[in-house]
């Protein structure tokens, strides 16, 4: 039976971090959804169209790898999309403390998701979006942290 | 001599996982007023308004809790109803390395108030009222999270 | 209905961290049980004698104070002396995360048992009493963490 | 291609909650290998043959499940047994404090294998091999921690 | 040769616990450069200059520490300066990880400058100026957090 | 005024994180003590000459490094050589809950030390000297970790 994970994030940007989660997943799965959540209160830094161009560029020759964007819960993804995987990455103690609860709260709104729990290779692992995105916002060059950065875009 | 403690809070929306605290303090303490804090400039997901009503409703019949809410700092609302006693839970290191420091400026505030920490029964620990109202606001089912939620309103 | 708690421990020694949970624990309850617990494997640095002996000592004006030693589980000597509850200090989240699942197989052992967390004063908040014995092994004073330590005896 | 998991670990005992661990795993590869680490110089709380005996019971009819015995490291395991992917459960920040260190020596000496972080369902999620033997030690009953208790032996 | 170090913060106040750190690090560096980030967004609670007129007030018999406010990134700033040094101070473990990502992005930014940690003095250890902001903002006195805090002024 | 650290532990072995620490304390101090502490109670995995000669080996050419073992309380070494600042290196959580409450313990020894703390390089920045006696103990290359690790004997 083929497995799908879904990757869920905002992905503002995403990061060499995020690339190495992904590289990880597809030795486990047969099909990575990279869904980009939309949050119609807060627009985010790169615009949405821009991080899925990006995404699409940095995966376009792994037809494993699928973008999208999606409103509303992620759990209500999975059900749409009848995947059972979600996938997230682990960085620190910090994101431990903030996925534990979610992934419990997912768990009880619907017993057939499953989440796993990646960390990223050692050089990388300490990438986080929300200082990628101040280094950026300043006029800091953001390459060293993003691949292919020149294709996002701030409005 | 009669123990009373406050539970502080926004309880935006009050969660299984608190009902589960108020119901251990019940024993060790005599009455236990449970605090809304009113933010001035943050006026909540669900309305003040509602959030009462709701604790009064599930806490109709226990006559040694009182709801009230408050402006200002918990420590004051302390020394004006005359408590010595804060009730805080405690579900992982996040919420301690948040709830340790507060309960440390409190006592420099005001040396006769101490912070008592409990933690919650197992099956309702991880809740979290962020992540409730994001269910919510997506149109998902959150009776699993909270008693009665159909009394919570939002504007 | 008078409130007893079993504050538990090896109190290999008991310094002036436990003196203040202790303090704390008197505020809320009507009797204070300090069990020194008697691991027939690990005799202990201080002699149980003279760890006993300290603490009649520290409180030999405080009748609600008992001090006792036993062996076998901390929730058997709850059930032994009809004691509802169990007190527990927190310094940092190594603490949180070495006390939660104790209290959590506790309560399914006896779910009469609820455990309550109380946090030192500021300027003992630290003490450890491993660190201590460190310091007392190499001949240092260990008198700034522990009062009266010259009733404590090693073989 | 078939996908192959070694779950390590001295399952002194093996509870409640390394069981859920198993199940979710399940869903994820087609072949999990319990191994259980034997160190010459610590000899566990119960027999190595009573775990493993233990064990088999557990999956006698799961055919996707194997147990074995190792000693030394458990990346050079993966080496002889083929293995690219280890599994380990998360249940706090103390977990995720030591394995992920692990998890980076591993990588170094072996970069071909991956490790694959899960939670326990919720309602045993707190369940800890150490406090579990103490309350065994204690003449407590594991029973609501460790399935099928009855076939651990201690020597 | 001559080493100077940048504390970076928007100390929205200054703290006691800042003033420690200050303390500490003068034993180790010649000179101290206090950088009050501004963010065009972000307006902080005090106002620029009165947190810059309370920091000058403090340490004006200090001629080793200098006071400047700057936009952007704080590696920049160190660049600027010519600064290889960066303070920070850590309080607990929310702290480091909120800190030890920061300075591995720096590092990539700017392999030229270490991060150094300190640790206040136990009294004023837990200050938070986050906390203490709501204390004022609530009309509390917030002398025993911070030294000479009538300087301070809200729009 | 010349700056000495001094930077303590059991260096069983000294790793390449260590190394980073020291390099990055180089810039800050003027002389940089290894003190490797004896346990008389404890051995150690590699002999404690070894480790010495180990140090010797890779600072010979760093004339403002030091090596010496010393027995009893590392306060006390401190002021046995006149030495002001304790360098200690964090890599995570669990070493900032290990090492903040000896810090202040030490800082109540002896009020003239100030531990300062620094990150190592992010590619050393996971190695555990226990993790690298177990892949050395099962016969695994530790050249990864460690260098010049063919200098450490056993016994």
């Amino acid at each position: 039976m083929s497995k799908t994970v879904l990757y869920p994030g905002s992905f503002d940007p995403f990061t060499k971090g995020h690339e190495s989660i992904v590289q990880k997943a597809l030795l486990l799965f047969d099909k990575l959804v990279i869904g980009i959540g939309k949050n119609s209160e807060k627009k985010g830094y790169f615009t949405l169209e821009s991080r899925i161009n990006h995404l699409e560029h940095l995966y376009k020759d792994e037809k494993r790898v699928q973008i999208l964007s999606y409103e509303g819960l992620t759990i209500d993804l999975c059900s749409k999309k009848n995947i059972n995987f979600l996938l997230r990455g682990l960085r620190n103690n910090k994101d431990f403390d903030y996925e534990y609860p979610i992934s419990m709260h997912n768990k009880l709104l619907n017993d057939n998701v499953e989440t796993i729990f990646l960390c990223s290779d050692l050089n990388v692992s300490p990438f986080q979006s929300n200082i990628i995105r101040e280094i950026h916002k300043s006029g800091g060059n953001i390459d060293v942290f993003v691949s292919q950065s020149s294709l996002l875009r701030i409005d």
